[in-house]
């Protein structure tokens, strides 16, 4: 292979195949996405690609199609939010297997203020990739608007209030979600159960608030409602306030496992014990529900099948295929704190 | 404004300028870097920005120049550590402050696997980026040496190995660091320090090595060094190894925060107190240094000025201004643990 590295010659597929010991059909599989190929011959192939010092002819594909074989995650939230939400992680590594899998690079932007998303649009409507999977939209983000004004190929996560018609979304059914979680909360014997939800511009956070209402039915009591940003700040000033209200609740159903650690964190400093004294039921199933102290009862979205369907939904749309909406499953997950 | 965002026309520098009560040459500051306005008339041209829909006429710069206007920030690293170590968002947030600062954005790629090598390498080389701040650069890693072969401006935190002679870094002095935090342990009295350090291939893990052997001098025991990678679980598994080998060991310099973490916890399985029982320093002061219980002595790297300054060079570099090394200093932060 000496002699490739050099540069005497650009290595090809043959030499790829070659020092892989597979058929050049199957080293063609791999760099095209990978079905249908076993998972030694893939490691086979991925060793012999760094060997050889091949790389695939992405230029000349680029010209021909006069694309970027790039996808932007994009995610209009303040950056650390991707950094304290373990669900962004678990989205953005999902949507980043899809996108090897295609031999497609997944290009990470954060758009948060107002000159961000002036410089972000412009890299986008540039050609700079080829479409957007759009992370946590609100209603009043101008972004979304300005991006399906442009024509650029868009997928939303959530369900992106105001623009309902436009783009397709991949969303769980916040609704009935947080009516099963209600109910497992009512079924447990619980007598007073209050709410934090997230904010009224998401979908998460006005749909999983309904659920709730819808499912308490007559119990439902609007002085139990609290409602705040997905952080665990805002879980925790938002328990103090409902164990300020009313200090006999028995228990509280964050609209987000974050803000389910924070509303803890402060029912505990009230005195508390969880869930001895007080249930605490999550939603989302990140990475932290498992591992915290005592691990959250939440409900569980199916984040792989969320990034996966998003990037395949909008390559699609990049190829001209029309899509709807998918709605995917969650999962009640009963754990200890509620 | 609202025939502006009805399509009537594009809004101009002119309607932002009136839109937010300054001048035009206020404006025009804000969009090209932000330099000398303040902070009220930068919110306020901000603002005014998002009411009239204006977007800047990036375009016919890109046309005018050939660039993007971004450059990025390229991790060659397993997606997770993005998440479990905060050091790089520590990174990150400097670099997306500063290219916000010049109307640039960020673009964040991650090229683990040598497949996502090549099609990092193919996005960077096809010029959707003017340049690559790259992120935690091993010996090994092929990525480097290939951006350097293909002309690519790129810029290296911490010094890459193997490549000294022709690639800008941005580094701290990691042999002199480890003496100042070898010193202090000496100082406060431990008699037996062990050290565990980062992969032999970086020059965090080669250095700081070097200066804690160089500042222990004659009390220097090889059979008191364990080398891993910068992970929590590989931290904990080196102080296991190092507690069953030197049961009576007072002190252990780890060479990353997120590694004394993973010790602290091993240590305590094992039936130590920290600090009590057993001293354990950090290194890099990341946002869980001072969180962390106990709080973490550790050595603090300069995060907001290494990544500004990457941000600085590579810029020089895109236009052609020659640029040497740059070596931040390093502060001892004496908190509880050690």
């Amino acid at each position: 292979m000496g002699d490739l590295k050099d540069g005497r010659r650009r290595p090809t597929i043959r030499d790829v195949a070659a020092a892989a010991g597979v058929s050049r059909g199957t080293v063609s599989r791999v760099i095209n996405g990978g079905h249908w190929v076993s998972p030694d011959a893939r490691a086979a192939v991925e060793d012999a690609i760094t060997r050889t010092g091949y790389t695939a002819n992405h230029a000349a594909r680029s010209l021909a199609t006069g694309r970027s074989s790039s996808l932007a995650f994009l995610l209009t939230e303040p950056q650390q939010l991707l950094f304290a939400d373990p669900t962004f992680a678990l989205l953005l590594r999902g949507a980043t297997e899809a996108l090897a899998q295609r031999s497609m690079t997944l290009v990470l932007l954060v758009a948060d203020t107002a000159a961000e998303r002036a410089n972000v649009e412009h890299y986008v409507r540039a050609g700079h990739v080829d479409g957007v999977l759009l992370i946590s939209s609100h209603e009043s983000d101008p972004l979304l608007a300005s991006l399906i004004e442009a024509g650029v190929p868009t997928v939303c996560t959530g369900v992106p209030l105001g623009h309902r018609m436009y783009v397709p979304t991949v969303s769980v059914d916040e609704t009935e979600s947080a009516r099963v979680m209600t109910r497992h909360l009512i079924d447990r014997g619980h007598q007073k159960i209050a709410v934090i939800t997230g904010p009224d511009d998401t979908s998460g956070g006005r749909y999983r608030l309904v659920g709730f209402r819808e499912e308490m039915g007559d119990r439902f009591d609007p002085d139990l409602v609290e409602q705040d940003v997905y952080s665990s700040e805002a879980g925790a000033a938002a328990m103090t306030r409902l164990l300020e209200r009313a200090p006999d609740i028995d228990a509280v159903f964050a609209a987000s496992d974050v803000m389910a650690v924070g509303a803890i964190a402060a029912a505990r400093r009230a005195g508390r014990r969880v869930p001895e004294d007080l249930a605490v039921a999550g939603f989302d199933d990140s990475g932290l529900a498992e591992t915290h102290d005592p691990p959250l009862t939440t409900m569980r979205q199916p984040w792989g099948q969320i990034s996966s369907a998003m990037v395949e939904i909008l390559i699609d749309v990049i190829n001209g295929v029309p899509r709807t909406d998918l709605v995917l499953p969650t999962t009640l997950i009963v754990r200890e704190s509620a």
